[in-house]
């Protein structure tokens, strides 16, 4: 290895990452052999690491070795076929190699002129997305809306939030700080990124109204409508709502439609989180869930959960994108050019917090062709036909129970016992290293759940969790 | 290529992976001989794309074949040793080999417990910077601060902002919203992403209070506490302030101390930024710019902008993460654990706004190992000493004049003629695709910025940079 100049050589890079290439591909055949959930108790990891960084460089080899030996014994495997927990994560060839290309190249796409590719191809997939997922036209780059791949929902959220706030104070919160008594509506199931968010912008949870939910864990719209008029009455004024497709509990479905038409109603920003179930528009047969959508001013979903492409990916829509730029917009002078100031392209930085970005439209590119529209279909509604299936198992067992029935790929269930019992289950099952699965609290009670989405679950993954499931529960 | 179940096979990714490295060395190979600037017109990638997203799955090959067809024209090659532009933003193998493995191993680092390596290997190695470049022994995660990875020094100075904001106003504007009268401090020369922030956090603009740079465009401390004094004296609480080691604009360095003094003086929270110029403090004899860290309350700068490591990761620092981590958590029921309850361990998720996050930490590690402390240091200095020797350069012309001797690898210079002139001097240059530089306006006059940093600029790189500069600027 020459170090003359402390560079790797072109030569060691070729060597060194061929066979990254097929440590990966080893990794992704041997996943399965692995405990899923990590088996390390805190400071384990820390404690084989050499106190101070090296003074002198050290081999490729060398960090490959301790990878193998300090790094993968500290991973939870969320590529395994076996991992049902929290919200699939999957990955895949293609985009995995999208990353590759996308480091390789090595570009900052913060403005249009800093490579135009990157920003070009970006506003392009994500005009792709509307048409493949049956999306509103609204959304698209090229009409009055548009798309910005942001790295999480929770940003997307926020952003949302200020384009929201904006709106409704004239502008005025960006210049004079402190919001008027503007107030914003959620479910109780919907995701803790609105509680965050809502402290981040200013805004003060105390001026989160949550909302009821049904039977289904579904927002009741007339619930928030009499939340509405109530806060009206005191003088409060009503700025925003998120309704969700698939929360994160238990991928309970708002009713987008209803919600939507009261906000239009009472002039409130509509922001529809659907960022663990947003993938299933890519089959027609499950867009009735998406009904309304087109009363959003503001989308998103992450094709960084279940669509095949690397963390982080979300996509993020606005109905109208002059608001979204006159929210964020900051120009320096440095970065002043020609093509910004013409107006004939866009500027992304303009479209989130951050600066900087780098070209992640690549791996979302190379996932939408290398599958094809009918691939992305076949996996995600096999997915939920696995899902369906888990749960009629379930619900035909003696011993334990559904909450419902999956609109998706999340199963919840539990055993008809207490919560304790579950929760040894849940326990006794992850320290198994067999499956990891986790758990939520809804209506007072602990129930497990199952999210089968990992892009190596096969059939008979879901058959042997269910099978250890039941004997693990006679075990005890 | 199997299709069957449309998945890249294990096959298909080790053949794509190992020509995709090839693609990728070959790239570094020959990046000298692009056009630095891309050279299109906004619409020019779009136009060749098809409009929908293809139904059917396509070859990888074809993927490769469009990337080298349609994307590469359009890509502004920062990772070009001609590249003088903006900042620095220099990769290196290493370090996209753990953009790599971290993209293969695909896990989700918001809990510990998600993967306790990707939080474990996070703290260690940003506790090995503190050392390895003499910052305050109080940002490390075993003292009562703490060091994480965010994705940009903008996010990480609004992270600043609201611990800032949280402290002032006793964890309070979080649930109540609308911030009293609190203001903020920053000189005319301080990065956008503060006004951004401030407007975001929901401050409003018109409390940020900004103070007059000395003729070395560092912030005036006097001034500062003037400002200060009248704010109290009208009933404002100052409860911010961001000082800068190395400006975006010129690289100026604001006494940090003297602000430190002051800020302790007033109980004011002091965020310093280095996102750009704080590698240099790898080097033992640059520490003096940094001198009087240990007042500050928080920290960052970018690896990813000069110290080989890809986008994003920008180090955050802060002096105690209790604090930090009471701004922003939040713990809804499905993410809660073991590990988490028993308070064992540290949960990123709750040091910045993004819930999800990627194993960035090994990208980090790989670039401090393969270099050792000691490649590091020879980079930083030696394009520190071809700015230094680029600034000579300059100021021993007739035609150019230098804005001052460069603090670190960014040299301000224009020639001795008007704006315009320079204007169109730069404009030539970059449409010339040899190089690629930019500008700044400061004390109302146009100045070109020559940033020399990337991963492989050599000396000929700038010789024949100021050549081609003193060339153009004869002819016209």
């Amino acid at each position: 290895m020459t170090k003359q100049d402390y560079h790797m050589s072109p030569e060691q890079f070729r060597e060194q990452g061929k066979k990254l290439i097929d440590w990966i591909a080893d990794y992704y055949e041997q996943v399965e052999n692995y405990p899923v959930l990590s088996q390390v108790s805190p400071g384990d990891i820390r404690k084989n690491l050499p106190a101070n960084a090296p003074g002198q460089g050290e081999s490729f080899d060398a960090m490959m070795r301790d990878v193998d030996q300090f790094i993968l014994p500290g991973i939870t495997h969320w590529q395994s076929p076996n991992f049902f927990a929290y919200f699939q994560s999957n990955t895949s060839g293609p985009s995995i190699l999208g990353e590759l290309l996308s480091a390789g190249l090595g570009v900052q796409g913060m403005l249009w002129a800093t490579s135009p590719a990157c920003t070009e191809l970006e506003s392009h997939v994500m005009d792709w997305l509307v048409d493949m997922m049956g999306l509103p036209q609204q959304f698209k780059t090229t009409n009055q809306g548009g798309g910005v791949i942001q790295d999480t929902a929770s940003n997307a959220l926020m952003t949302a939030l200020l384009c929201a706030r904006e709106m409704k104070t004239n502008f005025e919160t960006n210049k004079l700080g402190g919001c008027p008594k503007i107030v914003a509506y959620v479910s109780s199931q919907t995701h803790s990124s609105v509680e965050k968010g809502i402290k981040i912008v200013g805004i003060g949870q105390r001026n989160l109204r949550v909302i009821d939910v049904d039977e289904h864990l579904a927002m009741i719209p007339e619930k928030m409508e009499q939340q509405i008029k109530k806060d009206l009455d005191e003088g409060y004024i009503p700025f925003f709502a998120c309704a969700t497709i698939g929360t994160t509990s238990s991928n309970a479905v708002d009713p987008v439609r209803a919600i939507g038409e009261i906000c239009r109603r009472y002039d409130i920003w509509l922001h529809v989180d659907a960022a663990m179930s947003g993938s299933a528009a890519v089959c027609p047969e499950y867009r009735n869930y998406f009904d309304g959508l087109e009363l959003a001013k503001s989308y998103a979903f992450n094709p960084h959960k279940w669509l095949f492409t690397n963390f982080d990916c979300d996509c993020f829509y606005v109905k109208d994108k002059a608001v979204l730029i006159k929210t964020l917009s900051i120009l320096p002078e440095y970065l002043k050019n020609e093509a910004t100031e013409k107006g004939a392209v866009i500027d992304y930085r303009d479209w989130h917090v951050q600066l900087g970005r780098r070209f992640r439209a690549l791996k979302l590119w190379f996932v939408i062709r290398y599958y094809g529209v009918e691939g992305l279909q076949y996996h995600i509604s096999e997915h939920i036909r696995l899902a369906q299936e888990f749960a009629g198992w379930v619900d035909q067992s003696p011993d334990f129970e559904l909450l419902n029935q999956p609109p998706f790929n999340l199963v919840c269930f539990r055993h008809k016992s207490d919560d304790a019992f579950n929760k040894k289950l849940m326990d006794t099952l992850n320290k198994s290293g067999k499956l990891f699965l986790t758990h939520t609290v809804l209506n007072g009670q602990f129930w497990l759940r199952m999210s089968i989405g990992q892009t190596q679950t096969k059939r008979h993954h879901v058959e042997n969790a269910w099978r250890l499931i039941q004997e693990t529960a006679e075990m005890k």
